[in-house]
């Protein structure tokens, strides 16, 4: 092996990455054979897989880009606003339509299950943060305990990324989002 | 074709259907090829084909099987009975776990969009002849129009969906039902 820059090496991921993300978007979890992620990101197989171990290591770490993006959000505005900001990027659907593909997966394969649990466990402290300092502040329901209303917010989305991925109206989506905001707020 | 009664031409008729979500439920809606669908149902793929035109066309009429089912429930009790229905039936969460699986396909084929969509039909009907009911009854709140409603309840039912079929607890998503009971009526 050539020693290369850490900025090589940067831009080298930063590549694979954006290429595989543009793969899984366009054929879908399953269908994102290795060739077709060859072709995607313009590096052979061998290139790639020097960089991530295998497919579900690219699938996870994208994952984790993801909920990191979101956690920052979430943190300072809610997990709501996070929702806000996927209606207003349709380009981002195609990628989210893969977040339910692997739902049978997540549920049979154990350490899938895992490997994709750790990468999202930024994203579920930044919301369950948020709430905790919103139900300080006084602004959230208190007749509903606190996993309740994390687990409604968490189901929400799953089904705000299904309607997205299906097709829906972003804009009736948004009128729905003000009376899920609704629904949690002290009243 | 040798002439065949009514009743067995039904009992023909159950018999691939029954094997068909079989093997839907066990694969997926992709991985559910001519082959295994054979292998399910325990019938050339002559015979299947004979009854149903193509493999959307079975899925369809699964489809449409458990609309008319949930519409007859929604019709009655409501679309968060039919949630509650699902919770307690934890021997379909694969089956259900298809209705994700074709998200993408929704968005991106026109008419196995329209053929789809056809089939929910009885469903959504019911769900907004209850919604109306009850909104002349007063127990709708009532600074929210009822097509957002609908959508919301949509909405949760597939963010349901996702949850159970990723392996979610179903205790844990009943408490989130009762909060959505609460969200749509009047306080």
């Amino acid at each position: 092996m050539p020693k290369v820059s850490e900025d090589h090496l940067a831009a080298r991921r930063r590549q694979i990455l954006d290429g595989a993300r543009r793969c899984f978007a366009e054929f879908g979890y399953d269908k994102a054979t290795v060739r077709r992620l060859e072709e995607s990101i313009g590096l052979s197989r061998g290139a790639i897989f020097h960089h991530f171990r295998d497919k579900d290591s690219l699938f996870f770490e994208l994952a984790r880009e993801d909920a990191e993006r979101m956690a920052e959000v979430a943190s300072r505005e809610g997990l709501i606003q996070v929702m806000r900001d996927m209606l207003a990027a349709p380009e981002q659907f195609d990628w989210l339509a893969t977040r339910l593909e692997i739902s049978r997966k997540l549920r049979t394969d154990q350490a899938f299950h895992r490997g994709w649990a750790e990468r999202s466990t930024e994203l579920v402290n930044a919301t369950s943060e948020r709430l905790r300092q919103q139900r300080e502040a006084g602004r959230l329901r208190e007749d509903v305990p606190g996993e309740v209303l994390q687990t409604y917010l968490d189901l929400v989305l799953d089904g705000l990324i299904t309607r997205l991925a299906s097709g829906d109206d972003p804009a009736q989506l948004g009128a729905v989002l003000d009376l899920v905001e609704r629904s949690v707020r002290q009243s």
